[in-house]
C-alpha cells in the first residue's frame, strides 16, 4: 500500500516536525525503565514551560485529545455538582455530553456558531458552581473565547479550558491566567501525530480531586503514583512508548524554536491567510477579534462546490483542508495551519492552488 | 539524551518489529482521508484474521489495553448488572475494580496466583450473569486460564476474555470458541508498541450495547460510525495515525510468517526458557499444563537478589526481565518472549547471561 503524502491544513492533525518522526525509530524501552521514567520526566518540564505553568501534575493522558476532555471531568465531578460550560461549537457541546455522563448537572451557555462567548455570561450563569468550562480555540468554528477574565473572577469555582487548539499555536497563559484544569492534543500546533492528550491540574484543583472516578483508565489518582513523585513509579497502565517519544522531540521543536516565536509563526501565517482569501472570495466567518490565526474559518464563494472542491485540493495539490461541521456542514471550510505546517510556503500553495481552483 | 538499546524480555512491551518502526515513519494521513480509511479497513480484516473472527466491529480503541478493558464493561454493563470474574492475578482483580465502577455487581471467583481457574467454578458461581469475565493469559503470573468450555457452556450469558497476552503468541480461536467481547494490547505477542487495544464484539453482544455508557471516549455506539458501515464515516475522536500505521504493519507480519508459526515460535522460545531455566536454579511458578510459552514465570534461586540481578541484566547485558507483582514482588520474575523478542537468539543470550550472573 502505496500511502500518499498530504499536506495537511485541514483542523488536525497537522504534518508533524521531522524531529518527532525520526524520534519514533528510537528503541523501545519498558515503561519502568529508569532511562524512560527521565525521558517521561523531562517531557513534563516541557510540557509545564509551553503551558507556562508551575502545575506538578501535568503530563500526558494514554490516549487523543477527547480523553483529555473526559479526565478533566470525571476526576472532579461528583454527581449532582453544578457544571457551567459555554457552547458556540462541537467541542463545547460535546463537554456538556461528557459532563452529564459524569452526572453533572449542566448550565448550558450558548452563543452562536461563528462568534466568541462572552465571559461575563458565563460568570453570571450561576451564583457558585463547581466547575466553569469553556473551550479556548473552537476548532469547530475557529473563535477564540477569552479565558482571562474568567479566572479572574471565577470566585470558588474551578476553570477548565480545553486547549486543543490553542497550545503551542496561541498564547496560552496557564498560571497568569488561573487556570484550574487544562487539556490539549498533540495533532494541532504542537506537530505531533494524534495519539496523546497533555493535562495539567492546577495544586488548589486536586484537593477536589474525585476519589474513584467512574473512570479506572483515567483515573488521576492512580496515574499520579506513576508520572510524579521522587521515588518508585507505580504502575497503572502501559505508557505508549512511541507516542512519548514523539511529544518529547516535538515540545523539544517548539522550545528551541521559543514559544513566543512558535506563536509569532502561527500568527503571521493566520494574518497572511486572513488578507489573501477574502482576494479570492472567500470570507472570514469568524468573528473579528476572535478569529483564531492557527485555524481560519471561511464561507466559500458563490458557485463553488465543497465536497468537489476539497476533492480536487486533495487529488490534485495533495492538500487537505477541513470541510464544516454540523449546522455550517457544505458552507464553510475550516483551514488549518499547525504546527510545522505553519509555514509560510504551504500558505504560499494553498493560495495558488485556490486561485487556480476558483478562477 | 541518548536512548539505550534493550533486549525486551519483560512482560510487555516487546521489542517491535522493524516493519513496524518503518511504518511509524510514512506520511500523516488525516484521520478522515480516503487513503486513511482504507487503510484502517484494511488493519481491521486483518485484526479479524489474527483473531479468528469475523465479528463486523473488531479494531482497535484509541488507548493502550487497560483501555480495552474499560470498553468492554462500560458498553455492557448496566447499573446493577451481574458479572462474574475469575481473579488469580493482577488484570482478573482489576477487571473487577473496572467492572464495579461501571455499576456491576461483581461474583468474584478466586484461585490461588500461579494457578489457572477452573472454568466450572465459574460457571457454577451465579445461575444467570449478564456477563462471565476472565482473563485469558494472566500477565502476573503466567498461567493460561482455560476459555473453551466457557464458551460451551455459558448459556445466554456474555463471555467476555482478556487477550492481552494472548492474541498473536498462542491460540485463541474467538469464534470457534463462541467468545462474545475481546480486548488485547499491541504491545505483547503483536510485536507492537504500546498504544492500542484491539477489541471484538460479537453480533449477539452488540444487541446489550448500552445506549448511553458513562465514558463518551469509548462509547461503542458512536465509534462504530467511524470505524464500520460502506458509507461516510463519522468523526468521533482523533484517530492516532502513526500507531494504527504500526499495528497495521505488525499484523501485516504475523500474517505473512503465518499465524499457526507465529504461535509455534513463541512455543519454541518458551519451551526452551521452561527446560533451561531450571538447571540454572530457577523454578518454574505457574501450574504446569497452564505455563504461557509468552511468559515464564519463575521464582528465584535461593541467594539471588532480585533487584541487583535485574539491574545487572539491564545495565551489563541490557535486558530487561520483569518483577513479580503484588504478593510475589522481590519472589517471582517475569521473563516475557513475545512479538519480535521471541526469537531463539534472545532465548540463548539470556541464559547466557543469566548463566554467568547465577555462577
Amino acid at each position: 500500500m502505496i500511502h500518499a503524502d498530504r499536506i495537511l491544513m485541514g483542523p488536525g492533525p497537522c504534518n508533524p516536525y521531522p524531529e518527532v518522526i525520526e524520534a519514533f525509530t528510537r528503541p523501545i524501552l519498558g515503561h519502568l525503565d529508569p532511562d524512560f521514567i527521565q525521558l517521561l520526566d523531562e517531557l513534563n518540564d516541557r510540557l509545564r514551560k509551553v503551558w507556562r505553568t508551575n502545575n506538578q501534575l501535568t503530563f500526558p493522558i494514554s490516549a487523543t485529545g477527547s480523553a483529555g476532555m473526559e479526565a478533566s471531568f470525571v476526576n472532579f465531578v461528583n454527581p449532582g455538582d453544578t457544571v457551567v460550560i459555554g457552547v458556540n461549537g462541537v467541542f463545547g457541546g460535546r463537554m456538556c455530553d461528557v459532563a452529564a455522563r459524569a452526572g453533572a448537572s449542566v448550565v448550558v451557555v450558548e452563543e452562536a456558531w461563528g462568534k466568541a462567548i462572552d465571559p461575563q455570561r458565563l460568570l453570571d450563569a450561576h451564583p457558585n458552581p463547581k466547575i466553569i468550562a469553556v473551550v479556548h480555540a473552537e476548532t469547530s468554528t475557529g473563535v477564540r473565547n477569552d479565558i482571562e477574565l474568567l479566572g479572574k473572577n471565577k470566585g470558588e469555582s474551578l476553570l477548565l479550558v480545553d486547549c486543543v487548539t490553542s497550545l503551542g499555536g496561541i498564547p496560552m497563559l496557564l498560571d497568569e491566567w488561573n487556570v484550574d484544569i487544562a487539556y490539549s492534543g498533540t495533532q494541532k500546533c504542537l506537530g505531533v501525530p494524534p495519539g496523546l492528550s497533555p493535562i495539567s491540574v492546577s495544586d488548589r484543583a486536586l484537593e477536589f480531586l474525585v476519589a474513584k472516578p467512574q473512570s479506572w483508565y483515567l483515573d488521576l489518582n492512580m496515574i499520579r503514583n506513576y508520572v510524579t513523585g521522587d521515588g518508585a513509579r507505580a504502575y497503572h497502565h502501559t505508557a505508549p512508548i512511541s507516542m512519548l517519544y514523539g511529544l518529547h522531540a516535538g515540545l523539544g521543536v517548539v522550545l528551541e524554536e521559543g514559544l513566543e516565536n512558535a506563536w509569532a509563526r502561527h500568527q503571521a501565517c493566520g494574518d497572511e491567510l486572513h488578507k489573501r482569501l477574502p482576494e479570492l472570495g472567500f470570507d472570514l466567518w469568524a468573528q473579528p477579534g476572535h478569529r483564531l490565526p492557527d485555524l481560519t474559518t471561511v464561507t466559500l464563494p458563490e458557485g463553488l462546490d465543497d465536497a468537489k472542491a476539497r476533492a480536487t485540493l486533495l487529488n490534485e495539490y495533495g492538500i487537505e483542508v477541513g470541510g464544516g461541521l454540523g449546522p455550517v456542514a457544505g458552507k464553510v471550510w475550516r483551514i488549518g495551519c499547525m504546527g510545522h505546517t505553519a509555514r509560510m510556503r504551504n500558505v504560499r500553495m494553498l493560495l495558488g492552488a485556490l486561485g487556480e481552483i476558483v478562477s
